[in-house]
Formats: C-alpha cells, structure tokens, sequence
C-alpha cells in the first residue's frame, strides 16, 4: 500500500494539463517556482513537523514556536548568504508561510514594519527599519483595547506631550484602555506601535502612533511602568495558540518625541501639531495593500480545505454497492458535488480576484504618486467588500469541507477543524466584516446619489452610470446553455446590484435625518453591499480604459498577474483543456451564487422562475463536466502534504491505515490503562466510590 | 463594581414577567424547578468547575472527567440515599447534563443501556441491566467502523455461530472494519454493544448487535485478542476531548450465543434464524425517542450561545458616542439585531418543538402496543428531519453569536468556541444531515405519489392532502401587519413545501429509471425536505383529532407540554406579556425564514415580491418590539453562569475585569519571560543565531 497512488484512478481521468494549471493557480511560471521551491524546503525539514502541534499543552505548542521561527530566520539567513541561489524578501515571506504557524513574526514583518515605512517619517524609517529588519529588536502593532476595537477613534490610551522634557506620556488612564489582542506583544515583542489620543497643551488631536519601547533588550523584562501578559486560550487546539497576542498596560511611560510617527502630522518642540505635506489618503494605500493579502490568504485557506474534501470525497465509499462491489465514491452524490464544487469554483475565484487587487493595488499607489486621488474612495470601498465577502465564504467553506468528511472531519488528523480555528478571525481582525460592508454600502449610497448630478462612477462601480438601462433590463436567457454567456451573467448580477442599491436610496429618501434611516436599514444596505461586492468577483476586469490610464501603462508587463477570473476566459490560455476547465468553474461559481441569492434575482425581476430553473439544470450539467476533473483541479493547488496537514487530504490517498497509524500517537495511548482509572474508574466499577475521597 | 448588575438597566426595561417565561422554557412548573435545583447544584460544587478545561492536554484533561464522572456518581448515590429529597433518574440525568463535560457515562446511559432496553430479550434485560444500572459495567455502542458510518448495512466486523462451542466468533476481518469512534471505548467501557455482520451455517444475516465484553473487570487489561485504543484529538480544546472516542479490533473473540440481543431475531441452538414475533419496526420507536433529545438539546446549545451574545451585545459599546456621552450598545444596530434576534426566535422555536417530539414519542409508543404501525414512517421522516434542520442551524448560530461578539468572542474565555467545538459532530452523528434529508425527500416522494391513489398523508404531511388548493392559492398580505396572521403564514409554507415537493416528482417522472432520477435530482430534493421541516417547526400542532386517536386521550395530562410553537399562541399564557412576547419570537421566527429563503417562496409563485418587501418591514419592526426585552428573553433560560462558562455571558455584564482576571491564569503566563526565550529569541535579537543549535 505504502508508495501506491490511491488516486491514480482518478488522476488517470483527468481532461487537462495539470501542469498548466498550477502555472494559473500560481499566477505565472516564476510564481510557480519559487512557491515550489520553498514549500518543498519547509516540508523536507524536520525541523517544521507540524503534526504533533494538537498534542502539546499551551507553554510546550508556543516554545516549539519559537523554535520554529528562529530556525526560520537561521535557514533565511544562510540561505542568503551561501545558498545555490541568493533568498529574495519574496521568498522569505514564502518561506513563513509554509511554516503555516501563525507567530510574532507574522505581525512583526506584517504590521510593524509597514506601520513605520508607511507612517514614519525618512528618519523614523532610517532608525528603525534596519533595526527590524535584522530583528534586533522585534515589533507588534497595538491598537486595539479591551473597550475598542472597531471604532478607532474611541481607543482611550493616551499620548500627552510634556514639553519641559520634550516626551510624550504614554498612560492607560482605565482598565478598558488596556491594549488587548495585538499578536506578538504577550510575550516576545520588544517594540510596539502603540495607538494612543494625543493631547498636546491641554487638547485632544485624534489617535495617532507612536513607536514605544516594552521589554529591555539586556534581559527581556517589561520595562518600568508597562504591564504585559497573554490574554489567555483561543479557538482550538494548536490553531492561533501560537500566537501570544496579549494585554499591555501603561502607567505614565515616557518616550521621546521623536518617536511619535510623523509623516503626517509632526509635533514640534513646543507642542504645535503641523501637518506635513503628505497626504492624509496615503493611508488608503496601505490598507488596500493589506487587505489584498487577506483576500489572498482566502484563497489560500479555502483551497486547501477544498483539496483535502476533494480527495477525501474520492476515497471515501458508502452505499450503492451491486452484488458485492465496489460502493459508491461519495464524490458522485449530486449532494455532495453541489455542496463541494462551488467551493473549489470560489477557491479559484477568489485567487483570481485576488490577483486583481493586486493590480488595483499598483494602479493605486501609481495614482497616488502621480497626486490622483479620484479612484481612492472606490478602491478602498473594493477592497474593504472583497476582505468582508472573502473572508466569510471562506469561514463558512472550510466548516462546510469538514462537514463534508463526514465523522472523520472532526478529528484534528484531518486538519481541518485547526484550519477553520485558525482562520476564523481573518472575519473579524483588519475591520469586523459587517462594519466593513456598512462602509461599502455607504460609498455605494453616495455613488447612487451623485449619479443625478453627472459625477460618472469610477471603477467597480461604473455599472451603475448605465443606471437606466440596468432598471429596464430583461434577461435573455431561453435554454439552460444561455446562462453560458459572460454578457448575461453579468447583465444579471449588475441589475441585481443596481436594482438593490437604487431600492436602497429610495427607501432611505423616505427618512427625514438621512443617518436614521441609514440606521433604520443597515441590513437591508449590507445585503446590497454584498451583491455588489459579488458582482466584483464575476465581473472583475481592468477599469475601462478611459478611466485607469495607470494601467494601460503597466498591462504588458503583469504576465496574467493583473486579471479577474472572467478575463481569463477572454484570452487564450496555453495548456490542453485549460481553459474549458476555467470556464465550467467560472459558470459554477456565478450560477451557483444564482441559485443561493435567488430572492435577489427575484424579487428585484432581474430573472424568472423559470430561468432560475434553466440555471439549476446547467449547474448539475456543470457539475458533471467537472467531476472527472475534480482531483485534478486540486492537485493544481500544488501543496505538499505537510503544508495541507492532513491525513484525509493525502496526495496518495492512502487515507485508512495512516488515519489508523496517528491515532495511536495520542497520549492518552500512552498508558494502556488510563491515568485515573485507579482512583476513580475502579472504585465506581466496584461499588465502592461511596467512602472515596475523590 | 463586584456585586453590582451592570445589566439592571436592561433588565428594568422588561415588559413581560421573566418567571412566568422561565416555566414556559422549561415547560412546567415541576421541569423548572428540578433543573433549577440541579444547575445550582453543580455550580455550587467546586468538584464540577470547568472554567481551567482549555488550559489542560489531554491526559489531565481526560483524567480531571474522570473525577467529575465519579464525583457525580457519588453525589447522586448520596442524594439517592440520604438527601433531603430522593433523587429520580430525571434528575441523576440533568445533573450529568449540567456537569456539561462529554464522558464515557453519556454513551453508558444514552447508548449502552437503550440498546439492551430495545433490542435484548426479557432475560437479557434480567441480566445485563442490573449490572448497567449499578455501573458494575460500563458500555458503549460500538456501531461505526474505520470505513463505514452512514451505511450500516456495509459494516465489515463478523459475528460467525459456532456450533460446536455454542458460541459467536466476533472477527475484525480488515483494517477498515476496525470499529472508530464510539464513544467511551477508547479507555474506559468493560463491555460494549458491537453491531456485525451475522454469519450462521455459511448465510449472511445481515447486521446485529452483540453484548461483548472488552476489559478485565479485574486489572481493565483489553481482553485476550482486542486491541483498544483512543483514536486521538478532535476538534477544539477541551471540547469533545474530554471523551475517549475509540478504536476497538477484534482476533476471533468468542462470547456465548445468549450475547447476541435477540429480541426481535433470535439464532437457535443449531444456528437457525428465528424471527420473533415482536414487529421490527421497534426499532422506529427508539430512533424517534433519541431524536427527539438530539432536538431538545439543539435548543439548549443554541440558547445558551444567544444568552451569551445578546448579553455581550448590550455591554459592548462602539461608535455613536455624542458630546463625550456613552456609545452605542452594539445591541441597538440594526445589522446585530437581524443577525441576532433571529438565533433568539430559533432557541425558542426549537425548543417548542423538541416538546411536541416528546408527544410524538409518546404517540408513537401507545400506538406500537395498540399494534397500530400506520403513523411510524411518517414519524421517522419528522424526526429524521428535525434533527437535521435544527443541528444544522444550530451549529451555524453558535459559530455566529462568535461573531456577533467582535475579537473577544475568538477567546475561550467567551465560552463560544468550545461551545461551537463541541456540538458541531451532532450534525454528523445519529445520521449525517444530508443523509437524513434524503431519508426526508424519499418518504416526501412517496408520499406525493400516492396523493392520487387517495391514500391520505397523515401527521405532518396531512397538508400534501390539500395539494390542489395548495398550488391554487394566493398569499392574501397587503400591508405588513398582515404577516402577523397565523393562518397567512401557515398557508405560505405549507403552498411553498407542496410546490417543491410538487415539482420535485414532475421532474423525476421524466426518468425512465426512478433511482437514476433521485440521484440526479438530490439535490432539490434536499431543498424541498429543508421546506417540509421549516414548515413543521411552524405549524407544528398536535395531529388533527381523526388522525391521532391516542393524542386525544393523553391531552390533559401534558401540561403545556405536548406543544409546537403555534399552539402556544392559541391558548392563554398566565404572566403579564409573555404571550405578547412569544407572538413575537414566533413571526420573527417565521418572517425571518421568508427572508433567507426567499429563492423559495418567489419561484414557487407563493408570495409576491411586493409582499416580501412588506415581509421585510415587518421583521424590522417585531425587532424593535423585542430589543428592549431582549435580555429579559435570555434571563428566561436561568442558566447559572457555570453552565453558560462564558465572561461575556455573565449574568451581572461584568466583562471586563473579569476577562482582564481570566487572561492572568493562561500558563504561559506563569513566567514573565517565556520558556524558550533564552534559546531561541535571545540570540534572534543578538544576532548570534548562525552558530546556534536549535
Ligand atoms: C486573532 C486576532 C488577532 C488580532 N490581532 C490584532 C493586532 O495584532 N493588533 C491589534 O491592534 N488588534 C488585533 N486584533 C483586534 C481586532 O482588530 C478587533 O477585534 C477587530 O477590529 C474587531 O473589533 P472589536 O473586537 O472591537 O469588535 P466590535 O466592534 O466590538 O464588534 C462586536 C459586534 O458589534 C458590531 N458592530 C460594531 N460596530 C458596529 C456598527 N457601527 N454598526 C453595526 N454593527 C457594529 C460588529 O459587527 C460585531 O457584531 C486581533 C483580533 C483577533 C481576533
Ligand atoms: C463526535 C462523534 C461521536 C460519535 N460517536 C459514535 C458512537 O458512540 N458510536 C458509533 O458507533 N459511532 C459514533 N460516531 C460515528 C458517527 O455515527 C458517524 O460518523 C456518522 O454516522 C456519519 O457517518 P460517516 O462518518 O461514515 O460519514 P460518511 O457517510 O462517510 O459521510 C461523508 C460524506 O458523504 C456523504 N454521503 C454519505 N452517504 C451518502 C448518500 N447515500 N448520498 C449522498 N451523500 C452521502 C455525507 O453527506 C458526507 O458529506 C461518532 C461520530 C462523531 C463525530
Ligand atoms: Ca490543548
């Protein structure tokens, strides 16, 4: 059994070129490549076992941590001094990544060195960037309070300057103001970014960052005056226990002046605050960059809970056996293809839109240089949709991946319930999902609204210029192929989003005070904000180029990197079956949001019963074409079996008798007879509990 | 701040009388005063704490429920003998239930001892369960094996007559049929109920249960030719863990002929197959009876997490603070209300629900002795299809109140990813979901066919009977207070589950083969039975007086107890409001499902989108009705803040510093500068990593 492909029946059915696949998937050769390279290199090193981390209690799973990332950081480091070939940044990150352990240095390289190069002013970045870099000294990004979280402006620490000493005072005046959560504070960081109101000569000026430090760099204690801990246990087992996100209290910390982040607003020896020239929206361009990671990350998390469903769809027999043969692969259940196949279609989705957002991310910061700042608001309202509508179809996907391995998916040997604990939070961190879709719909609001006035709308929302035609229009669809054109597809998803966004403004003209009516339908705001935050992913193509001149400029070189999903199908594709492939996913993903968001359609008479029928046919017609792929399209993924952590999801299928080998590596297997069984187990069995002292 | 309710002023906004609420939830007067007795009971004992569960591995973990089962067997043996009142089964069971920590003893009592009660002969019950009953042995239900859950029928183990010895070979004759996951088997049952495939004189017999003994009750030592072991960690953190779900293999064991339960098949001296005359169908009766518990605590998780989100959410505070004043409660947002109120309705309505299962129970009991089978597919299809719709919603409002709840709600402490952790696997045991929609869809199908035969569909069918007024009809709302109309409501679901089913048999009768259609179309299928099992939570009502004979005998001894929702809203309800209040958890209930599943109702042309948008309207305003009672709603469940485990559920809202308290215990918090940090983060820092061994 050992060695044998399991699967090779499957794979032998394939009707594509895999390989050219995982140059899609990856989003270019390069890409392919140095993601290869680096995912074989964590997975050929003990060192990065990962499948021992459900056993260990909390001090033995985050020692091992700090194992592991120093161990990185020794590997990264001799890499590029002696290795074949030279260690880019690039490869670094990759390298992190496949480690697939969450720790302090996902916030030190994530959040704290963009925090200074984004807000620090070129002296700020010149002290303290190389310190980071080299990881002489080690930051966390600490916002967030016991109190607040969402609204920012609310956060309580303060900041007052004494200009007798040229210091801010840094002070948590109530237990609420206690920075609570940021990752990598508990117990290693030394630096923070801390978030604090400042006050100079007695006023307040907004909450702003300030570089301080925490734990002496001779023994690692908390300096005087600051308090540190970790906030305790969070969800599952391994998962995010890693991480030491942790609770920080100050009482009346000094730091010199200088180390307030200046590249917006400078405080003066006097205590004047003076903005700078730079421009306040630079902001933007950071957050769009970091969201776009996390709609990466979606994609990344959803694929592998999909690989793993996939392939263990494909194992797993039950029922339907004739005269004693083989039973049925769960994978031919229409049941089990309509709750799988949209997965893997939004698997391949959201990397494409992903990769989309990385283009948008270019073309923003290109703008911004160029002092453009006309297609900011939009861009953020994007990338703020695609971060909420990501990131909660990705939550709900992996649960519904591990409900799709029956009993089996809840074990941990499946890695799937440490998946789903461990990504979770990406619904709530970086902008709690629902507050996010509240600001989309209310650029989607305010877009409607100028539409009278002639402002056109830029970007994601240029469909909704075409307002009048997108009210009247009728789907054309007659026979279930129709729902096969790009053009009805998207005619239909834009009067959908239009259709609920004009419905919106006219309800919310009915309200005297515009916010109370805002208030009054937030929900009904947060569904359009969805419809048309989905549109993005069916629709997503490169603005019309009368409105993005970065990227007519940039097109020749993103090598496919730059492209939504339906461009892709616009073009040739190089690699046997390639495309047909790309396109029957495309269509499941899109009919299938058809079926799920019916009463949309309905109710706003973008289609008809009968076409919603047409639709449901084709999708299982769909689901047929791709079920001889389906293996195929997983492996394209190309993951290792360490960084899948699975043994459900196995390359070689070989799922029973390793499932079989794991469980005896419990300790509770340890003993034959159970610790505690003499003082409680027996007695109980014997009668003879009632004079125990238990 | 300590002994203060920093919820009193929620809790004087109540409209309606909390206490009268709280005999409604339980469903008399007698149910709340003995759950009462015992939650307070196992939160007073310092033995039964379970606040330091995340923070343990598994083997303390495991052996700190070993205490508590013991623990909990000695104070019920005590309170049997000596207490002030003598302590009945229901009360030994809700003690165990309110421990709330998976044991061993739950499969003992809820599997072991079931199974010889139903499938055992009168002299084996004589036997085996004195022995049960005193827990001189301990059982499980040792069913499922490595390679088959759902499909019974396919399970692998042997059981083979030798009639030389008088005796059974029990045989585990592949890897894949070594028995995984009952739970209890791992480390600590002596004895369990082992189902195998039945081999007499060469013939197959199909599967039975075996009474077969595991463990030495002398040193626990796994018996001659049984290897036993726990099949590892699952999902969570404490969680299920505290359980050890098993592995069990069997060399040719041999148990005496008497070991096979032989109720309603019997195998003679000679290996002849005997059936008895006791009606197979007995075994309907017990899937019904333990259904129904899996829908009463469906309603039990799902209220404990909206206790615990909708406390949290009157606390918590964001945005909207004016003039330096207090922000506002994230309760008031219109976005949390219509996730939240929701869940809230659907505590309510499950819970209703799960009592009238307990009548149908009843029923169905009486009717078995009167030999009367004619209701019992009916009643399986109804409790096969409860169990799915409410584990599944259930499952995805724990995962939700989590996210109502923002950061804090990813932290154990919350209480809310232990709580989800722990009860996902019940949408997978005792028949996966989608199975046992399936199971829904076939018996709704036959049903449907016989409609023109004139056989009369009977119990929660009976509407099918109407099936040409149902496709006729027209949903009668103008203006929104319409919806609040018993029978409008009822008419719409019952015309939306008839058309589905209605359409469902249409498109399977263009299959030549009718298998091949049901597979094709399973997935609508699917939909329509979610349709026919939303609408009995609905309607649910004792059976009209023609069709259920043995309800109208029993009526006046239920006591409100033998009730759905809807007839609640029919009768008087002593306690000033609470009827008001159940009104409109009811249509918030109802009018919320119109909502999510409109697709539905719009395609199958029984409400007009017009109506749906008034639907809407008035879900908006029930929402403001309900707000200010809403903690009041919670209270009403009286679970001690033991039980809920959850600071930000506590019943006095005092969060903060309590999580601020919580955080200190984690044991990484033992020291200030973390174990690890001198190998590994010392040298990181000092640039002395490259000659490090890590
Ligand atoms: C794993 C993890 C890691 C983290 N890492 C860091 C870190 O490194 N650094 C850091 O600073 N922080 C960190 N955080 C904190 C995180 O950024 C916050 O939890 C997040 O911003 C959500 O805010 P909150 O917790 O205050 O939620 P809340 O805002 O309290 O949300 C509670 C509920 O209120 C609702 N709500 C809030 N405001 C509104 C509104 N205006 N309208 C309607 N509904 C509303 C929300 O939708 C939600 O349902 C982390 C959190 C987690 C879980
Ligand atoms: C926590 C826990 C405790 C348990 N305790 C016990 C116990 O005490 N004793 C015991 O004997 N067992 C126990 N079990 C096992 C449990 O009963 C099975 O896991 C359950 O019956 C599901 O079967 P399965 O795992 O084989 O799922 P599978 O049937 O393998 O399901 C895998 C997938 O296939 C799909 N599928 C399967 N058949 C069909 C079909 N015909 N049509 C369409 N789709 C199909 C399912 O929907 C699912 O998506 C326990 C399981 C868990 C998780
Ligand atoms: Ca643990």
């Amino acid at each position: 059994m050992e060695g044998m492909d399991h699967l090779a029946h499957e794979r032998n059915r394939t009707e594509f070129d895999v390989d050219a696949m995982k140059i899609v998937w990856a989003g270019s050769r390069h890409a392919f490549e140095l993601s290869d390279r680096m995912a074989r290199l964590v997975a050929s090193d003990p060192a990065f076992r990962k499948d021992d981390r459900t056993r260990l209690g909390r001090k033995e799973l985050f020692k091992n941590t700090l194992r592991k990332a120093a161990h990185a950081w020794k590997r990264i480091l001799e890499l590029r001094l002696t290795g074949p070939c030279v260690i880019t940044e690039e490869e670094a990150g990759q390298l992190r990544n496949f480690m697939d352990e969450p720790s302090f240095t996902d916030l030190h390289w994530g959040m704290f060195v963009p925090a200074i190069k984004g807000q620090g002013t070129d002296e700020q970045q010149q002290k303290w960037l190389p310190l980071a870099y080299k990881m002489q000294i080690i930051g966390c990004y600490a916002q967030t309070e016991l109190g607040h979280g969402s609204n920012v402006q609310g956060l309580e620490t303060t900041a007052t300057f004494d200009p007798d000493t040229d210091e801010f005072v840094i002070h948590s005046p109530t237990l609420t103001s206690s920075k609570w959560w940021p990752g990598g504070l508990g117990k290693i960081s030394t630096h923070a970014i801390v978030y604090a109101r400042l006050i100079t000569n007695g006023q307040e000026h907004g909450v702003h960052g300030f570089i301080v430090q925490l734990r002496s760099l001779d023994d690692h204690m908390p300096l005087p005056g600051i308090t540190i801990g970790d906030i305790g246990m969070k969800f599952g087992n391994g998962a995010y226990n890693t991480m030491d996100n942790g609770v920080l209290k100050f009482d009346h910390i000094r730091i010199p002046r200088n180390q307030m982040l200046m590249r917006v607003l400078q405080v003066t020896r006097e205590g004047k605050c003076v903005q700078s020239n730079v421009p306040r929206q630079l902001i933007y361009g950071t957050m769009v960059f970091v969201r776009q990671t996390i709609v990466a990350d979606a994609s990344t998390a959803l694929s592998r809970a999909v690989c793993i469903a996939t392939r263990y769809s494909a194992v797993r027999r039950q029922f339907g056996s004739q005269d004693g043969g083989m039973e049925t692969q769960v994978i031919d259940y229409k049941t089990q293809q309509s709750r799988l196949f949209p997965l893997l279609a939004s698997a391949y989705a959201f990397r494409f839109v992903g990769e989309w957002l990385k283009w948008l991310y270019t073309d923003v910061t290109q703008r911004l240089q160029a002092k453009d700042f006309s297609t900011l608001p939009e861009a953020h309202a994007c990338t703020a949709g695609l971060k909420s509508l990501t990131t909660a179809a990705t939550a709900d996907a992996i649960e519904e991946c591990r409900k799709l391995c029956g009993g089996h998916g809840y074990l941990c040997a499946s890695g799937l319930p440490e998946l789903f604990a461990v990504y979770v939070p990406a619904c709530t961190y970086e902008g709690d999902n629902v507050v996010l879709l509240l600001q989309v719909a209310r650029f989607l609001m305010k877009t409607v609204s100028q539409l009278d006035s002639g402002k056109k709308p830029v970007g994601t929302t240029a469909y909704l210029g075409r307002v009048q035609d997108l009210l009247r229009c009728c789907c054309d669809v007659q026979r279930d192929e129709d729902w096969l054109k790009p053009g009805v597809v998207l005619e239909a998803f834009e009067a959908r989003s239009t259709r609920m966004c004009v419905a919106c403004a006219k309800n919310l003209s009915k309200f005297e005070n515009p916010e109370d009516g805002f208030a009054e339908l937030s929900a009904d705001l947060v569904e359009a904000a969805v419809a048309h935050c989905q549109l993005i992913v069916v629709s997503k193509r490169k603005g019309e180029p009368d409105l993005t001149p970065a990227t007519a400029r940039g097109e020749s070189d993103h090598h496919n990197k730059d492209e939504g999903f339906i461009d892709k199908l616009q073009q040739d594709i190089p690699g046997k079956g390639v495309k047909q492939q790309l396109q029957n996913l495309y269509y499941i993903y899109v009919l299938n949001l058809v079926h799920k968001y019916l009463g949309d359609f309905l109710s706003t008479g973008c289609i008809t019963p009968k076409q919603a029928s047409l639709a449901n046919d084709q999708l299982r017609s769909l689901y047929s074409q791709i079920r001889p792929n389906a293996i195929a399209l997983v492996d394209a993924f190309n993951y290792t079996d360490h960084y899948l952590g699975s043994v459900l999801g196995r390359s070689d299928g070989n799922v029973y008798p390793k499932l079989y080998e794991e469980a005896w590596k419990d300790p509770l297997n340890d003993s034959v007879v159970p610790d505690g069984y003499h003082e409680y187990v027996h007695p109980m069995l014997k009668q003879q509990l009632r004079n125990a002292r238990l």
